[in-house]
């Protein structure tokens, strides 16, 4: 994955500490400083509104500037919009994978994968995803936004196998394990909280969601290092 | 689930000559009939652009019918965008649901069901379906149009739980078996094809839905079915 950052700014640092990477610290230029700053603000409509409801004019009413001042930092609405899949990748994976990579490699930085897109997919519940929205708004449109999005979302996915692979090798879980699989799994599941707590509000969706992850973890647990585990917790 | 159809037509019967449910035929006044097409119409163009996307305008345009003769029919957009959802649930009851009831009561029955189920989201990985784009579109909105998708896709998943519920009492599923939970993974793994399949392209997913499926399924048999399901198909 991609760890270089564009606009996260310090603002974004979640408010248990987590720390949150971002480029080293240098005064940005003031054209970039605005760049960002729409950038910010196209997110935040975005989540709320769908890629496909982004406009250069509602965005520049939003910053109190001119259309042709957003056009002088994004010559399209497409580069617009391309740049604001990016920073919401990079947000991702700002949240959800590297916080993840100070636990143990294996099955417990796998577990912490899940339970920080988890949680990210449950604050989303009062905003949006946009590889959800998205993947619905350019499911049959080709172009550079839904290149942005899906290769945003495979690379997520690559990571979860990447992970799965790991805690094989680490003997946490079973030789036969397919990471794709895998993978595959566990982006239902989250699909699911996000279709279920979301549009449904079915308060019990969480519940659910984790309980199957367990029993997937379980399915494919190493039955040595299960007694390991169990040995080591008792 | 409710049996009442509204505009399935003759031409609507699957290829394969299943049975699809319809009111005794009789000749729909001229009146009903302009609506059907309207509704069949407003129908084909919401899989493709979203309810969102649908307005008189557009349908009168595509009939070629006045604007105020669409009116006569639907006295608002919302109305006309609730009979498309009543209209999809028809569809998806005649296609998944009633086809299935042909099953033997349990396992079979459940198994028919995901099966059908995967079929059509299968065959929609080129139209669309508006159970998922519509929960996107309505998420953060309140309403009739909402409130119809909701109550269509809480309808589905209470047969789904139902059938859980038969294939244990049937002796086929343990009796630990949580048909809520079932559900819930069953939906998560359809939703998975459809991401992956439509938005991703990645051709394996239907291959992974199945082997998921299977294996959710193994998890909860009564293992003493299986044994005597294994020693009858000996």
């Amino acid at each position: 994955m991609n760890a270089s950052t564009r606009c996260v700014l310090p603002s974004d640092a979640p408010a248990d500490g987590r720390a949150v990477r971002r480029r080293a610290i240098k005064p940005l230029q003031k054209g970039q400083q605005t760049r960002c700053a729409i950038v910010e603000a196209a997110l935040g409509l975005a989540t709320q509104i769908g890629l496909e409801g982004l406009s250069i004019g509602a965005l520049a009413a939003l910053m109190h500037m001119s259309k042709s001042g957003v056009f002088a930092h994004f010559g399209s609405r497409e580069e617009l919009q391309v740049s604001v899949v990016r920073e919401y990748h990079v947000r991702f994976e700002a949240e959800v994978f590297y916080p993840a990579l100070s636990a143990p490699r294996g099955l417990p930085r796998l577990r912490a994968l899940f339970d920080n897109w988890m949680q990210r997919t449950s604050v989303e519940i009062d905003s949006g995803c946009i590889y959800i929205s998205g993947a619905i708004e350019f499911e049959e449109r080709a172009g550079p936004v839904r290149e942005a999005l899906a290769a945003s979302v495979n690379a997520w996915l690559a990571a979860l196998r990447h992970a799965v692979g790991l805690a094989v090798a680490q003997g946490h879980l079973d030789a036969a394990t397919d990471g794709e699989q895998m993978a595959f799994e566990m982006h239902a599941l989250i699909l699911a909280l996000h279709y279920e707590a979301r549009f449904l509000r079915h308060h019990d969706a969480l519940r659910r969601t984790r309980s199957a992850f367990e029993g997937l973890v379980q399915r494919h647990a190493n039955a040595a290092f299960v007694r390991v585990d169990a040995l080591a917790s008792a």
